[in-house]
């Protein structure tokens, strides 16, 4: 469970630090890039513990989480000059955290007794809602309703890993399955430029 | 009983419609068309629900819902060519959950031994909060706040619940008489172009 | 306390106001704007009630809150051609607001067992949440997140609350230097124009 932790720290780093660079690139000042940040790495999975019932969420009863987000956001806004080159690099990050987020949420969930699609929607949630937020502040239509596989790469990690919670897997194994699910899909979308149809 | 929860999925598939609707004409993907259809039908609810502390919300306690809007938001997807033929029927099946939605929320509210004001709000957002979220994800200021007496068929059929709940008229008399109100003058609304007066 | 109950009227009624006027500014119904209004003086509280899991939160249990809100957008509806002259006193009542907004929701987590941050996070929550809301239904990046030290006035008051509160100092005495700090840092950045590094 340590090395599920560590992974959720290093998405949160990574979620935290694309909040704050979209903070930047909208010229907010350094509150609304802290804001951004922070929200962007711990927003799905409050939204997720809001629905579940499990409040204080786990941002509040662990504040790790916060901190770390606060100390990439910060980061970014220091060197929001340098920051260009680290786009690339942040997206591997990215995919790694979204994985562990995708993988936590839907655990979660099965432990709180939810039904096969609510787990995969407590899953993607918690991957993809901060983005939502995030984008709702800076006054955009959220990314992911547009574009990108992004939000399929969660749905098929989390409804692998419910229907493997079926099953004489052990859950450490259907979780890693599951999460290297996200994280392939997310990095082949990527680089092959993969979407949804469009209307 | 049974007759309240048919219509209520149905006002579920007609909300879960309308908001697909509008993910079509932004140009999502599939992705955002689904949880734009899934949001605006089950959005209200939810945020009553959380508000109320009855965790997880009926949505993920009873799944049904979300099948049926995700169903609901396929078809227009799939049909989105032919779809503006249905827009005016469909309006009727809307007024008819707007109907059904607010009796719910108002009931529920009087049930968790809210006040009247408090009962008349989470009647009139079960019935319009889906909606709002839908136009902030859609990038919009949300129609209800800025014309149509859409709210007012709601707050009207909300109060007429929590007073006729302080008198002798039974129940289900009384649901009927607040939900026929809701639709009625939603429909006349739309029929004679009704408005709130504006700054 | 009842300073205090008085102060947090004051303050909802001020913050109603200014969201109310946003509303008639952005051509809003009378519908639209008795909701920016109640959303923006209730909004914070909300969230944070939720975040603690304190529900139903602090304006469905004491529906005072929400009259006040709804009779002070309701004023600023009905007077919105003479509204103009106020927006300067409106300004300082709601400087006293959030002073007070920031102490409540800071002293409540507290109260609730949060860890520091967490505790200046709600009360920072408390004062400013419901103007984000507000901007994200006017369909505006949230001022907040752009310009103006606001929020850095409530992240003092509340560390300094939160600080204090280690202390042997009394509860009140904390209190009123908390919500004097937030009052007097804001006031003085309406009257040198302070602003925060921008990106």
């Amino acid at each position: 469970m340590n090395m599920l932790y560590l992974l959720d720290l290093i998405g949160t780093a990574a979620f935290a630090a694309s909040g704050a660079w979209m903070g930047v690139r909208r010229h907010m000042d350094l509150f609304g890039v802290l804001v951004l940040g922070v929200v962007t790495a711990v927003g799905g999975g409050t939204l997720r513990d809001l629905l579940l019932g499990d409040v204080p969420p786990f941002c509040l009863q662990d504040e790790a989480y916060i901190y770390i987000a606060l100390a990439a956001a910060l980061v970014v806004f220091a060197r929001r000059e340098a920051f260009k080159a680290f786009e690339r690099p942040l997206l591997y990050l990215d995919a790694i955290g979204l994985g562990t987020f995708v993988v936590i949420g839907t655990t979660k969930a099965l432990d709180f007794h939810l039904g096969l699609l609510g787990a995969v929607l407590m899953g993607v949630m918690t991957g993809t809602a901060g983005g939502v937020v995030r984008d709702v502040l800076a006054n955009q239509v959220p990314l992911i309703l547009r574009r990108e596989i992004y939000a399929s790469a969660c749905i098929a990690g989390g409804l692998l890993l419910a229907l493997l919670n079926e099953t004489a897997v052990p859950r450490p194994v259907a979780a890693l399955i599951a999460a290297a699910t996200v994280i392939v899909i997310r990095l082949l979308a990527i680089r092959f430029d993969w979407s949804l149809p469009r209307s």
